[in-house]
């Protein structure tokens, strides 16, 4: 009599693969929860349920009976973008704790640059003496690209601090204390008032490239970015020059086109850019094991699923 | 008939005192305000109130008819120090704006250590993609040196940010949500739980090299420092040997015993030290003004003064 496992399918390390395990496994002490490159063909056919990270599409084939797909993380444009017809539902990672750790390192790289920490920074470098005017929160407009769960907390982060707040979503929303706008008009409105910008986006077909020369042409001169969202919203070669030029005084970018970074882009050595390896909100192992166990247990219980990925939609 | 005048002293440049006369006057309209510096003797004879900015003391003695002294600044104990035997009562800045702003600058900095900034600092320009594990507020311990109008409002600001929060002061204090210390023996426990000690101290002949070789020996390996005080509270040498050792992991030093900070001076090339120059919490010009012309106001009304400094505390 052959039961129901649970197989982990990542392109992670085995070292990353087992941590990841170990709290599966301690959240789910009743599942049997394997690592998919350890499974025998008879064991493949006896998952039912797909825990993901990042997985390579081929993998995925390999499991004749699975139901369906929990993904460990928040963001799924490479899932939806490989599993193009894939039919099996997949539950994308929305853990409040990765809203609350997204919406602090929001605050954290407002104030850095609220508090032209790069500037002494370099100030240091050249043993440099040099105070600055300092400009109070309510001096300074933060404008959200995306104002879903991550962006609606962001917000409420920034409020508290004394920030003026306007966000920019795909239909238009209604948050207390923030000028909200959408659509293409409301785009240039948000990138005109903006002086630290904020893209939370996921990527879709219609945030690729967002943010081009145009739309930097538009904001302020000398108006900063944050990107923590995905960096192909962003068109590189514009940023460059815009950074360049003056036009954008400061981004701090978390996410790029490819990653890890290569060491000849031109990022990492431009003036004005901070780069980050992707660290501005990680995955909590433990409250994501506790998550994907409520949502297996609900399903198991009940045939039940929480709200799947939209692959029309993107996300 | 000759009226009273109020006098700016001051050792700043013209340009920085016409900018603190232009506020001064806007504050306060039916007052004449000038600078020391354009004052006949007969002139200086008919100054009552001095506002000052770190005054030459021997400018005040030029002053006959002196009633007391409006400090600009919170810290007076460079005044304390140059003014023994003054008679004049001296009122210092307390200025509620001060207190949020330099809540706002604990905050930030503490992010900027928490959020591993100067890591990631190095390794941009090491163009080195190294994610490093995400440490939440929760899970660290900010210990605050200074539990009074800034200290409190610091505590406020980190608490709510989710840090846990000690704070250590002269008599002991009851903080709603901080660990509270008093005295040599609270020191050393403080000293031992915190993992970023943040500085408010003044500086009084009792808390001059407070943090001393002795004192880094007793906290945690590793444990970061925020210097927003005073300089000499640290014993500079003690520092840099911690540094040295790993014993302190960054120290964060925006105050320093001479400023600005010599271009010879250790500190601006150390690794693990980040130098400010003295700008956690600059005063409002604006709402500073408005503070010494409501108590020059209630003065002249009615002959009153807010508390004045303590010569013999030192602050």
């Amino acid at each position: 009599m052959s039961h129901s496992l649970l197989a982990l399918v990542t392109r992670s390390s085995d070292a990353e693969e087992d941590r990841w395990l170990a709290h599966l496994r301690a959240a789910m002490p009743g599942e049997e929860i394997r690592s998919l490159r350890g499974l025998s063909e008879d064991e493949r056919a006896r998952v039912d349920v797909a825990i993901v990270a990042n997985p390579d599409p081929a993998d995925l084939e390999l499991l004749p009976n699975l139901k369906w797909v929990h993904s460990l993380w928040a963001g799924v444009e490479r899932l939806v973008a490989e599993l193009q017809g894939f039919t099996a539902p997949v539950v994308r990672l929305t853990d409040p704790e990765l809203a609350r750790n997204m919406a602090e390192a929001v605050l954290a790289w407002t104030y850095y640059l609220q508090r032209d920490m790069p500037a002494y920074a370099k100030a240091q470098r050249e043993k440099t003496w040099a105070p600055r005017p300092y400009v109070k929160p309510s001096q300074l407009r933060v404008g959200l690209l995306g104002l879903g769960k991550l962006g609606g907390r962001a917000a409420e982060r920034l409020l508290d601090a004394g920030f003026q707040v306007s966000g920019w979503s795909r239909s238009l929303k209604s948050l207390a204390g923030v000028t909200c706008h959408a659509g293409e008009a409301g785009l240039s409105e948000m990138l005109g008032e903006a002086d630290i910008l904020v893209s939370l986006l996921p990527l879709t077909a219609q945030t690729r490239g967002l943010l081009n020369a145009a739309r930097f042409a538009q904001m302020k001169p000398g108006a900063q970015i944050i990107n923590f969202g995905r960096g192909p919203v962003i068109d590189d070669e514009a940023l460059l020059a815009a950074l360049r030029s003056g036009q954008i005084g400061h981004a701090v970018l978390d996410v790029f086109a490819v990653e890890p970074l290569p060491p000849e882009h031109p990022y990492w050595s431009t003036p004005g850019v901070t780069v980050l390896p992707h660290i501005s909100a990680e995955t909590d192992r433990v409250t994501a094991s506790a998550l994907v166990a409520g949502n297996i247990a609900a399903w198991r219980a009940g045939g039940q699923l929480p709200e799947t990925v939209d692959f029309a939609a993107g996300y």
